[in-house]
């Protein structure tokens, strides 16, 4: 992997196991596009929060939505800096040692503040969400009407400030461990789809249904 | 589902669609028994950070583990509030018009302070650790010696303010749109095991690997 040496700021440099760090766009681009869902952590008079919610990248930003009332989306539509975190967990990893277990994962995290998409960028951004989801839906889906389209915001943060973590291979055993009896390896994971369910009968069924898996 | 109609406070009371939102114990001991990764939440003089790591439940606690220098377990330990979240993508809904495009998901939001485990109780918590990850595995790979586990903080958040919220089932489409000639329903996605890969060749296949998939 092509890493950068250097960290945008202070608060993304990553200080443990710092040779599992990139700070390239390209890596931030990859794990941001594997991604459907992201966790978006703030703080308001209650505390600090961590929310779930669904994202897509384009371009340079990463874009999140919800509805106009929910308290995530207002909150992050405040101005105040949000951090984003992405984590796709690749599989356990069984060393010979206890302490040297670990997981394979891709992570990024990216930290600023959200602007909120005008409203009349909504609907390009809101069908470029559908096609990163299923590739064609836009064009088959009921489109958002004014109604809907004023419920819903849409933010944005630039990927601007970030760091991503990740960890690849086979476990690192200590030397004198090497020759213990016990099986050492990786127990891979990956988010795998699964037989679509349609709620009705079709005739016609979409690629991205017919390719599901 | 059974659920418990109030939320444990008024931080963890669901707002938006609550009739996805459970409080119940066992709903939330399921959501973080199915998880290897959380994702933590603190604020400290750099901002509101975001950090997946490993996580594990016995009892009435969910654990967290990591080096004593890392800035998460650092924070995580000095008392401040936190807030731990877990998600489980189960599919992507497709419904006939856009706006009711959906996820299906088990999530838990669990907010607290730290206590640190002794030390006399980390060998054990631990092994529970790798029990969860492997079972029988705590018997075969080599334990944790003085130096490594003094080099280890477990962390432990109790069980007490959280909320659950979920969905499942099919696109819920408004009533005019459901005879739109557009395919609807899940493409369901599921964390799987991939094949084990091997870190060399082992006389002696553990359960846990040779049924891995």
């Amino acid at each position: 992997m092509d890493m950068k040496a250097t960290a945008p700021s202070e608060r993304t440099r990553v200080r443990r196991v710092a040779e599992r760090a990139g700070y390239e766009r390209e890596q931030l681009n990859a794990i941001v596009d594997a991604a459907h869902v992201c966790h978006v952590a703030f703080t308001d008079e209650r505390g600090t929060h961590c929310i779930p919610t669904a994202c897509w990248r384009e371009g340079d930003h990463l874009y999140i939505h919800g509805s106009n009332g929910s308290r995530l989306i207002k909150q992050a539509a405040s101005g105040m800096q949000i951090c984003v975190t992405i984590t796709h967990l690749d599989g356990l990893v069984l060393a010979r040692s206890a302490f040297h277990h670990s997981m394979n994962y891709r992570s990024a995290i990216i930290y600023g503040v959200c602007e909120r998409v005008p409203d009349e960028q909504k609907p390009a951004v809101l069908r470029a969400f559908m096609e990163t989801i299923a590739r064609g839906r836009s064009r088959e889906a009921r489109p958002g009407n004014p109604k809907e389209l004023a419920a819903t915001t849409v933010l944005r943060i630039a990927l601007d400030e970030f760091a991503c973590k990740t960890r690849t291979g086979g476990p690192k055993d200590d030397e004198e461990d090497m020759n213990l009896p016990v099986w050492a390896g990786v127990l891979p994971l990956e988010l795998a789809p699964r037989p679509a369910v349609p709620d009705a009968s079709y005739d016609h069924v979409p690629d991205y249904v017919a390719n599901w898996r």
